[in-house]
């Protein structure tokens, strides 16, 4: 790892072009397919850690035992001191009144949007839902796969600047489609103040149950419960270090979900797309996160130019300036390639969470996309709309992952129990075989668990 | 945790009928619904730990590091050292001649057995194929949600006598049925030998690219690869300590499924059974593992007796009666409730893998039961049917983990792909509320990106 790691700054030094002047504010990696070195490169891109995790495993363990010995008086602790928010005066519980005020406070247009938004991601939550498969197979044997919600799940939710509602209807809303009959909220305050907008989107998603607490102690509270809060079966959303390394350890006692890493986009890019429009789509994943990535990919040298051109100039004027252009300076990168086609293994290797394919016919690119998160068609569909209002869901694979899992859906709430029904007639047909492979296992027991009801002499 | 094991043990004690006989072997735990201290001595038997989980993160982290600098040469040397076997003789890949060799070796009943399993497997996992959902809305919005896949994934099959042919067709065929292009096994030797029907349930799942690799050094060339093995995108497959924290430690490179525990079995069932039909259902799961679990709930106590009798009689003539006498003495229980509808709450809160009905009119229960990896109903099924031939999976969410997770299937093979595409109409219309969500959580870059494209005069 340290060699790879190595291997790709010193490359990065390399490829990167003349800094010949001041004006620049950074440079992303550049390649290029019919370089001699490009797969080794590509391949050392490919390995490049974007976080550093922290080890905080000893200190979570702590607050977790904490919080199993001693319960609310714990979390009123950890909340004193780490936020500020004094239970005696502020409940740990938020009231419905307080929702009913925070949906007052919430600005109109941005009250609309996520009404437009939850709109849209329940209508198409809704097509996930499984059927169940109860059937009878021809020697009269059922079988079936039946798909129940789980019980209660927990849903973290950050507090501070990454306290985004849309993060709240994502998460939230397939539970409530799924049939979830218990959504516990909970959410960490500076001071016991809740954003308004994150309440307003828990109300529309159906969460009625919600606690001001936040860290290690509040993925503890809902893995094992405590005076207050009753325990989950299951435990949601993203969070930082600490709750990473909770949502961890308390896996097994209850499920989790993914443990997402820094966001990223691929854009494939004709030169027929204005630089500007893939600049923004660049610079919307990079302002996330100084660990997210940005990737372009275009057959036209002249284009790739103008977009990190573009790039520069809307850096100077973004907000979250500093943010971006570290995201685009340490992980942002231009791939060139001789034509559209090759970017397609490419683009199955780097398994991107959101793949943008702003070219001329990009439907026909679509069946060879075999890794993805999210793949989002045409000039007019920026990422940013998977991100709030286009009924998909923004919680997708990082990291490579979406090699091997998926973006949050209604499965995720619910699970699939088997069936199996014999009679005696089916029972004498297939027992036999479950005999002699019990038998050549060695599983005696197994065997005679059959045997004993097909009175095949076996002892009792 | 100390506590609760304790208490647990305490009240093991107290609950036990006396021993007042040499003649018994081993004696369950006994609950009575109708006790006073009931809900807290059930409530302690449900937190009772089964496993201890040895730490070999060390060595495992030394293992996979050594296999990432050394590849094949690392393999080798850990092959010879654990397994004893010189891949210089005797080839790491295993030859199609093998395999056919192997076919030829098997008794033809158990050759049978697989064959038969294996169609009513493949049968059955079919019907799990998701369908892809491409749509467009009334506003015109493309959506989807489109089902690729895995490219390749590594099946680690152990070695000994947990080598079981049945779990070969269990892990592989709903990776055949998914349609994974590339299904790697793995299986450790002695000597180099693999246990034929092993490798027949290979050839009848469709697997042809298999190592004689174990341990830690298998799951770490499946993850990064060696000069031999091309890395797999996902690791699935039961293992010991050492392989389960491999899988662990390499996951987010891959993806890896469940680690499994020890197995376990609840049968509810009226007084209308035979006490040794159930007494050998509850053996079957507990000559499993020393740690395995197998529970009777019924409504009639003396039905309970008879079958702790029964059970006792059976163990004596067991093959594997130390493990399963282990199994029933340390973790068996038997439940009496007042009538089988008090039995309901209690089995979604014990969340078996395994659950059979044995009563009469199992079907009316069936529909109460939130929580179980899998139901075998009526008396006719015995879960050992599931085991092999039933058609179901029989890899089952363990250790109560079935309130949040399902059996292995088709599903986990493949992941799921979202689909977006906006035309400028479609972008104009939902453009305006994106923006609004985007600036109330602070992301000027993420307004940017579909203002810039609506010609709203932000900034290019």
């Amino acid at each position: 790892m340290g060699n790879r790691v190595q291997a790709a700054s010193s490359r990065r030094r390399l490829s990167r072009a003349p800094a010949t002047t001041k004006r620049i504010i950074a440079l992303a990696i550049r390649l290029n397919f019919l370089d001699s070195g490009f797969e080794r490169d590509f391949a050392a891109f490919l390995t490049t850690k974007r976080e550093v995790s922290e080890d905080v495993n000893a200190v979570v363990r702590a607050i977790i035992d904490d919080v199993r010995a001693r319960g609310d008086a714990a979390l009123a602790d950890y909340s004193a001191r780490f936020d500020g928010v004094d239970f005696s005066v502020t409940p740990m519980a938020v009231s419905a009144a307080e929702i009913d005020a925070a949906i007052d406070a919430v600005e109109p247009e941005v009250l609309g949007a996520l009404k437009v938004a939850a709109t849209r991601i329940e209508a198409h939550h809704r097509r996930q839902l499984p059927k169940d498969d109860l059937y009878e197979d021809k020697m009269g044997v059922g079988l079936g796969s039946r798909w129940t919600a789980i019980d209660a799940v927990g849903l973290y939710v950050p507090g501070g600047t990454a306290s985004y509602p849309s993060s709240v209807l994502m998460n939230a809303l397939p539970a409530k489609v799924a049939g979830v009959p218990r959504i516990v909220m909970v959410v960490p305050t500076r001071g016991g103040a809740i954003n308004p907008a994150v309440l307003a989107a828990a109300r529309l998603a159906g969460v009625e149950e919600i606690y001001r607490i936040g860290g290690a102690q509040a993925v503890a509270s809902l893995a094992y419960g405590t005076e207050t809060i009753a325990p989950v079966a299951k435990i949601m959303g993203p969070g930082n270090a600490y709750v990473a390394a909770a949502k961890r350890q308390v896996f097994g006692t209850v499920g989790i979900d993914m443990i997402a890493g820094p966001s990223e986009v691929l854009v494939i890019a004709d030169r027929d797309n204005d630089p500007d429009w893939i600049a923004a789509d660049l610079l919307a994943q990079a302002e996330h996160d100084a660990g997210a990535q940005a990737i372009l990919i275009t057959d036209d040298a002249a284009f790739g130019a103008s977009v990190e051109q573009a790039v520069e100039r809307q850096l100077k004027t973004l907000p979250r300036s500093e943010t971006a252009t570290a995201s685009w300076r340490d992980f942002g990168a231009v791939i060139l390639v001789p034509d559209l086609d090759k970017a397609v293994p490419l683009a199955n290797r780097i398994a991107a969470e959101h793949l943008e394919l702003a070219m001329a016919d990009p439907d026909s690119m679509v069946p060879k996309i075999r890794n993805a998160g999210a793949i989002f068609i045409g000039r007019h569909t920026p990422e940013v709309i998977g991100d709030y209002v286009g009924g998909s869901n923004h919680v997708l694979p990082t990291a490579r992952s979406a090699r091997f899992s998926s973006g949050l859906g209604v499965l995720d709430y619910m699970k699939r129990t088997s069936i199996l029904r014999l009679g005696p007639e089916q029972l004498r047909i297939l027992g036999p075989a479950a005999i002699a492979l019990a038998k050549s296992e060695g599983l005696e027991a197994h065997a005679r668990s059959v045997a004993i009801r097909l009175n095949f002499g076996e002892e009792g």
